[in-house]
């Protein structure tokens, strides 16, 4: 399969609504991968089966404030010094690409860096999701060594890291974004295609695509949606507060709805930290980290980001369950939600909404 | 010839006064060489025409605050990761390893590293003195393109930058310092022998073993001191006023000295930035960076450094000129008055004495 010009748009709502929020805005990145479709043609979609074992794959993400990175201001070169430091540091070059993080920008705009490349983009990502952190990635959870880290920006630098383990990663690699203009493309690994099996989420672009297919020519785009994930409904209502401010190039609050038509009288409450992150109604938790909760435009079924979060809005919360990878011990270790701060046990979305 | 433990004494002496006030206390330096020295063995020294031209000279020094880098906190395993990350990169290991700053504590402390690599010094460095920032180096003078900084920190955590240019160089570096604890070993630059010839310092180590060796015994350790270094001696006196403050990692401030004996009635005042950089005596200025300037103890001939400048010491303040390098129009643009922004024409100390 190829990803044409033409699914961009299908793949970008896809991502907007794996981003539960987060991931960055959307628009930049699909407009950078329509146009390096235009000049460079198509991106084959190759599954990790397909690859030989000593193939390189290269996980990408751009990495900086959500605020700042909003604008994802990219050259065209980025892509192909990190390429250009792979092939210096293990002597032949990427055989593909992957994003880092499927949910928003980051789930879009590999196309644009595979076409510029020339490189297929591998169907799978490190996330099936967004999530704030460089450590939050299926490859450590995995059990990978945290060892390699490339960074480029657009001033030309490249910064390799051989950091002693994720966290330190995370340090420093958010320091060198800082110092470099608060945006970076990061290579966070480097994969041969062996080393990636099990370690990488897979089939994240193909669900990308069909999410956002689902709801095109829809008669009813939200419970398309809504098949579509697999989730459930935990309310549709109206944006009546959102608490928001940017602390440590993160975003975090509060959004308050309360429901309409069938949800009159509710409540739900869904704290943020760049995603949504905890859903809350009357004191009793209904959904959490790491499983999925996305807020969309009841009527659209188009999701909203943390930032685009507005009073008045009428929208619906969804959730879902996350990746099976995210609820092993080391996955809820890394982004479970005392890893944000909740001292809250883990709970599957599936399992709270059976207690009802 | 070879570095013993014997001569580290002299060397770091030597290194104190070359550091002009700053480059770190060579107290810690000292310890570690001699350490080093007695657990691996002499450390030789090599001279550059030595080396065959595609031999491998690593520069290395400390960064990090100077109120950090004061206790100069250091693994046996920053130089062996930095020596491993060249061998990765150019594929043959160091041949030598080369003080990228001969003045205070990085003149000394590579007698350390090099004897832990088992490797040989080279005779040489980057500045003929101490500077505060990465890029004032005889290599970013001589036009070599700052393209690979190396850092290692005590946890393990290897970077690689590799820099559009000189500045940006030193933003991602001290970015990269400050998240790994304001205290790092960096390779800038890696040179072979060939290319460094005309761009090192020649012959920084044995001149900073002669200086040192200079006052040791000697009658009047003051005017033996003077002479090896070519000095003028700007005044005699007691330390009357010392204004210091330490802001974005620097030491700034100004040192007064009102002269005693045949200096009675004069007065001088020395401008800090870590170093010594401006004497200024009536509105005069009587010396100015890139050529050095030393408050010594006037009994011992000891340098003292910007840190340990006290009310009531009795002092005398040293004056020679620079290595040639720094008085070209890059030097200047490099680490001239301006660079350090005082609104001054560079003109050479012996000038500014034959003006009287």
């Amino acid at each position: 399969m190829r990803i044409d010009a033409n699914d961009i748009q299908a793949l970008a709502r896809g991502c907007a609504v794996l981003g539960t929020g987060g991931g960055g805005d959307v628009r930049t990145g699909s407009l950078a991968a329509v146009r390096a479709i235009r000049e460079y043609g198509p991106v084959p979609l190759v599954k990790l089966g397909d690859l030989p074992d000593d193939a390189l794959v290269v996980p990408l993400s751009g990495i900086g404030a959500p605020t700042v990175s909003h604008e994802m201001i990219h050259g065209e070169d980025e892509p192909k010094r990190i390429a250009e430091e792979v092939e210096r540091i293990f002597g032949r070059p990427p055989s593909a690409i992957m994003s880092s993080e499927i949910g928003g920008a980051n789930g879009v705009a590999p196309v644009a860096w595979a076409a510029q490349l020339g490189v297929p983009l591998l169907d799978a990502d490190g996330m099936g999701r967004a999530f704030p952190e460089v450590q939050m990635v299926s490859m450590y959870v995995a059990g990978l060594p945290a060892d390699l880290v490339i960074m480029s920006d657009v001033a030309g630098n490249v910064v390799t890291i051989r950091p002693l383990d994720g966290l330190w990663s995370e340090r420093i690699a958010r320091a060198v974004c800082v110092a470099v203009g608060s945006h970076a493309l990061m290579a966070d690994y480097v994969l041969t295609a062996a080393t990636a099996r099990g370690a990488v989420i897979e089939g994240s672009v193909t669900r990308a695509l069909e999410v956002g297919r689902a709801t095109q020519g829809a008669a009813d785009p939200l419970e398309a949606l809504r098949e579509s994930l697999g989730a459930v409904r935990l309310i549709t209502g109206k944006l009546t507060d959102v608490e928001r401010r940017t602390t440590g190039g993160f975003v975090r609050g509060t959004a308050t709805i309360e429901g309409t038509g069938d949800d009159r009288g509710r409540r739900l409450s869904v704290e943020l930290q760049n995603e949504n992150l905890v859903a809350i109604e009357e004191g009793r938790v209904r959904a959490m980290v790491p499983d999925l909760i996305t807020v969309v435009d009841t009527e659209t079924a188009a999701a909203i980001q943390t930032e685009a979060l507005r009073y008045g809005q009428r929208v619906t919360v969804l959730a879902w369950p996350c990746d099976p990878l995210w609820r092993t011990g080391k996955g809820l270790e890394t982004a479970g939600p005392r890893a944000f701060g909740y001292d809250l046990d883990y709970v599957p979305v599936e399992e709270l909404m059976a207690r009802g």
